[in-house]
């Protein structure tokens, strides 16, 4: 099989200004290429663009801005996992031979149109994600004896782990009271316990392994992809505890890479809510269920980042379409011993998971040295 | 290499009805499921959707709709060559390994927001497509000495193909004069020169050999693939008179086949408007450039339906998300043997050109036997 490697990537920091989406893209991508004066645009074979927003054609926009002229260029779009949608699709144009170097970017605006699901009637009125994580969160506190207070250590953990991330939309640190007292916003979900919608871009190139070789001396492999989307609208879900689409995806990523959980060293996990960092790592096999906050109240207690150490959706900010490459950017930063105060130990097989809409759908990366 | 085959498609009439995107998108997955019962849902492992439409999530929404529950879900947007990078990709996905059987739907309304180049800020006020095919028409008529009556006749040629459609937005005829006398739209063209924008889905499956065989006694594979983006904006092309990512593409996708032009029998062109007919025919190397509507009179004279015999997308209609799937079915069909009385007679290997924005992006695909 094709190995798929990550040549280079670049990011911005994610932020609440209100710029053009172009823009937005633009910055992430002069990044990419300024730390990588290597990279030979004439090699690149595709431009993906990963995004909720609604203009159209922004991946020729992009490449005539870039001074590139691909062959494959189109934009991507599954809410808040189009950025591993993208990751996938280029996996899948490299292992299939119609490309050998695939550059992605995934953007945001601040006020981007797929925050609200304003699809699924089924909600009525409420569409927001709030509600939905308002029934995980209940049913989740239910079926495992959880209370509010110990779900707020995951907002806890994960914004002292952003202060460590300059890219980070938030810098503060909170405690478990100040996330109690943060703005309750429906009966089970303070302010604090949300991530919150940003500005934001993350670039990366992915790339067969002659050519990733010639353009880095610290490669790291995507060696597992899994993904499933069991349906639409949340309700459809058996629980509202566990994660199905994550589970199967976790399942497939490790069969692929000839891993088991226990060999992850580091993972980013989609934590849009408290709840679904728990959730999360339950479905994924880190714990049993009903276990995950012991986890990650033993991490905190020992100050070790092996769980979302770029702060996460809730320390970095969401902005959707640049979440899953930013996440990924973020797994390899730690498997190339390149993450500063981040840096988790011995860090040589990590994770990604990204989802979208009530973990109705899932995808799941294994990336290694 | 894998072998990518069609296994099944579908397709619904080309309107001006209002209707939900969603509700477009599943009248031709329906069309497609009914004609081809043999075909299990629980192998479906990808749906794409294809669509400028601004509605999220709608790869999810559709599959929840249909009970499918794939491992890739998600759409893909590229102004008018939407529905042809979904299928390039869906190859990309076979070839892969990372999915057997991928199943692609692309809809439009008719008041599509990819129908006007809002991004493009050179245009000024003219950001209608009718613009750039103005720019298109005076150039190719004064550097070949063709008339307006001479390009009239791509008009007159495919709306009297598209007549033999049952699927086609026009069931009129019309004469040189009809076209030469409908409403002046600018300086170079009526408004029968145009395509027209309309509501409209067409469905494909798209699988391994092992899986294509197991579900049609009469299977087209998809042998070539080429694509190119040249820039976004089309004020970068070297000329207004030929299709420079049209030619690249269609190098790439003849010699992926190892065809040559020549051994083409039966062609879908992007006639987004009359003038695109003769100048992607010579770009593709059809004709020699000035002598597409040579090519085109003697084919009229002859009744040949070998060029655009579902009438294009001027006697068709341009449901923009759907057209570049509905071409692959046109040609796909023909190859069956089964296009009635739009029939091309040997019709072996045929050709699929989707472009987008002036042709600044371009897809060729090669179909056979």
């Amino acid at each position: 099989m094709v190995k798929v490697g990550i040549a280079a990537y670049g990011t911005t920091p994610f932020t609440k200004e209100d710029q053009k989406i172009e823009s937005v893209l633009h910055k992430s991508t002069k990044n990419l290429f300024e730390n990588n004066p290597k990279i030979d645009k004439n090699d690149i074979d595709a431009v993906l663009v990963s995004t909720n927003n609604n203009s159209k054609y922004l991946s020729p926009i992009l490449s005539e801005m870039m001074g590139i002229q691909p062959k494959i260029a189109h934009s991507i779009e599954s809410l808040c996992n189009s950025g591993t949608n993208s990751i996938v699709s280029a996996c899948s144009y490299i292992m299939s031979g119609l490309a050998d170097m695939v550059f992605i970017s995934g953007a945001e605006r601040y006020d981007s149109p797929g925050q609200i699901l304003s699809w699924d009637n089924s909600r009525g009125e409420f569409k927001h994600p709030i509600f939905w994580a308002s029934i995980f969160t209940k049913s989740y506190k239910r079926e495992f004896s959880i209370s509010d207070e110990q779900l707020a250590l995951v907002s806890v953990k994960n914004h002292k782990q952003a202060k460590e991330n300059p890219n980070a939309l938030s810098n503060k640190t909170y405690t478990i009271q100040d996330v109690m007292n943060s703005k309750k916003l429906t009966d089970d979900l303070k302010l604090l316990d949300c991530s919150q919608p940003c500005t934001g871009s993350a670039s990366i190139i992915l790339a067969t392994e002659e050519i990733t070789k010639k353009n880095t001396d610290n490669p790291v492999w995507i060696t597992g992809i899994g993904q499933k989307t069991t349906s639409a609208g949340f309700t459809k879900n058996e629980t509202f505890s566990s994660m199905e689409s994550t589970k199967l995806s976790g399942q497939d990523a490790l069969k692929m890479s000839n891993h088991t959980i226990h060999d992850i060293d580091v993972a980013e996990v989609h934590d849009a809510f408290s709840v679904c960092e728990p959730m999360a790592l339950e479905s994924l096999g880190f714990s049993d269920y009903g276990k995950g906050m012991s986890m990650i109240n033993d991490l905190y207690e020992t100050n070790n980042f092996k769980i979302n150490p770029r702060g996460g959706l809730i320390g970095s900010g969401h902005p959707l379409g640049a979440t899953g490459i930013s996440q990924t950017i973020e797994i390899a930063q730690q498997i190339q011993s390149n993450s500063n105060k981040r840096q988790v130990d011995d860090a040589n097989v990590g994770l990604v998971h990204n989802m979208s809409a009530a973990a109705t759908s899932s995808t799941v990366l294994v990336l290694e040295k």
